[in-house]
């Protein structure tokens, strides 16, 4: 019985991901600080879509084609040549409201890139804002699951496996799990649920890091907030829109 | 004054050894399940020394030149064409004193040649069963460390994050630790370490639940009890010896 079940898979870091196969896979593309929290944020406050590019360069040249806010992010800060950058609060409702978002970043667009290169058919952004969303879809799909954590240049991240933890938490009963990285998520989560920010503070996490050195807690604060931004961001022909 | 320790990172898999520097750096191998586990046994039981290699074909070929005990396993058995396999049980005092063991292993002995390659010059191997003299060499060494996971097949394992877990938990304070995978090590080691075996039990970790299907769980328990053969495995040419 338990066989029956579509399997789940944890991938801890984008030259990880290769291992797992994600053809009729939901893949979850996990970038806690900031890309897929400021995803859903914008959906969330009306954006109409939010087109990821790998590079600056097609950031750039897109949106003045299609007349779209320019955004994102290299090493953390805005990288040069954008207009804006990777806070979740830079897009607030009456900014962002029916505009399109094209969006680049170190991490997260870059993962989703090699997992639609790879052939990723079902591919969804998942970030503490919309985790209760993300987790109904990946119940509601009778289908495998990769969690697929966009880390920090290929090193494995903290934040990204709570989240990938907090899925797993919810979504268990309905996977067969045969998969290391899945429970170490999970049990980090578990041990770290009472208070992210803290666990992120008492663990000295590099991302936490970064983004306090950059004066970012309240970002930090928001990104680790369960179901504030609960949209469904959803890749198909090139744009990430509610479904 | 912090900054003026050493550092140590760990590699939670084979796939993400390039993005630590390993020049001038001691570099732990850890495949704990269980060829790491075993050639601190053999060297502890008096073995005259241990000569990883890479394929059954070099294995066989060198221990026909060199009149050694030729072992190795593939997929957690005994490889064809050898004689014996990858557990510690097999080399007691009475077997291998004295002798010369060739042993090439899915994952530990590829993840000790992919250093190699890379220009690592402080190779050790670890394991619970020589968990102190791994740690305290460590201290003993005002050198950067890379505690490299073997993993399975590349994917992050349960039972190597816990040996990197315990090691940094004894060495941490000599170190300067800005690295995520080390403190989810570490988070992990301390939720397990009243009972190894039971917790790997718990998340029914693959390589327990692999390893159960073969009859070894005295195998695996052993693998799991440190300090049971408290010997310093160091690669120097061609050879792991004690120091």
């Amino acid at each position: 019985m338990a066989e029956t079940k579509p399997s789940l898979f944890t991938s801890l870091s984008p030259a990880l991901l290769h291992l797992y196969d994600i053809n009729h896979t939901a893949v979850v593309i996990i970038d806690v600080l900031r890309a897929t929290s400021t995803i859903a944020t914008a959906l969330y406050n009306g954006a109409r879509c939010v087109i990821p590019v790998d590079s600056v360069a097609k950031c750039i040249e897109l949106g003045k084609k299609i007349e779209a806010v320019i955004a994102g992010e290299r090493d953390g800060k805005i990288a040069e040549g954008l207009e804006y950058g990777n806070s979740p609060f830079e897009y607030p409702r009456e900014f962002i409201e029916g505009k399109t978002l094209v969006l680049t970043t170190t991490n997260g667009t870059r993962l989703l890139h090699m997992a639609l290169e790879r052939g990723a058919d079902y591919v969804v952004t998942g970030s503490f804002p919309n985790l209760s969303v993300v987790s109904d879809y990946l119940l509601s799909q009778n289908r495998n699951v990769v969690l697929g954590c966009a880390a920090w240049k290929d090193r494995t991240n903290i934040e990204d496996l709570l989240f990938a933890g907090a899925v797993i938490n919810k979504v268990k009963s309905h996977f067969t799990i045969h998969c290391d990285s899945s429970q170490i998520a999970e049990t980090m989560y578990l041990k770290a649920k009472k208070d992210l920010f803290e666990f992120m503070q008492e663990k000295n996490a590099t991302h936490y890091h970064r983004l306090m050195g950059f004066g970012l807690e309240k970002d930090i604060r928001y990104c680790l907030t369960p179901d504030v931004a609960n949209v469904l961001p959803f890749y198909e022909a090139g744009k990430l829109q509610i479904r």
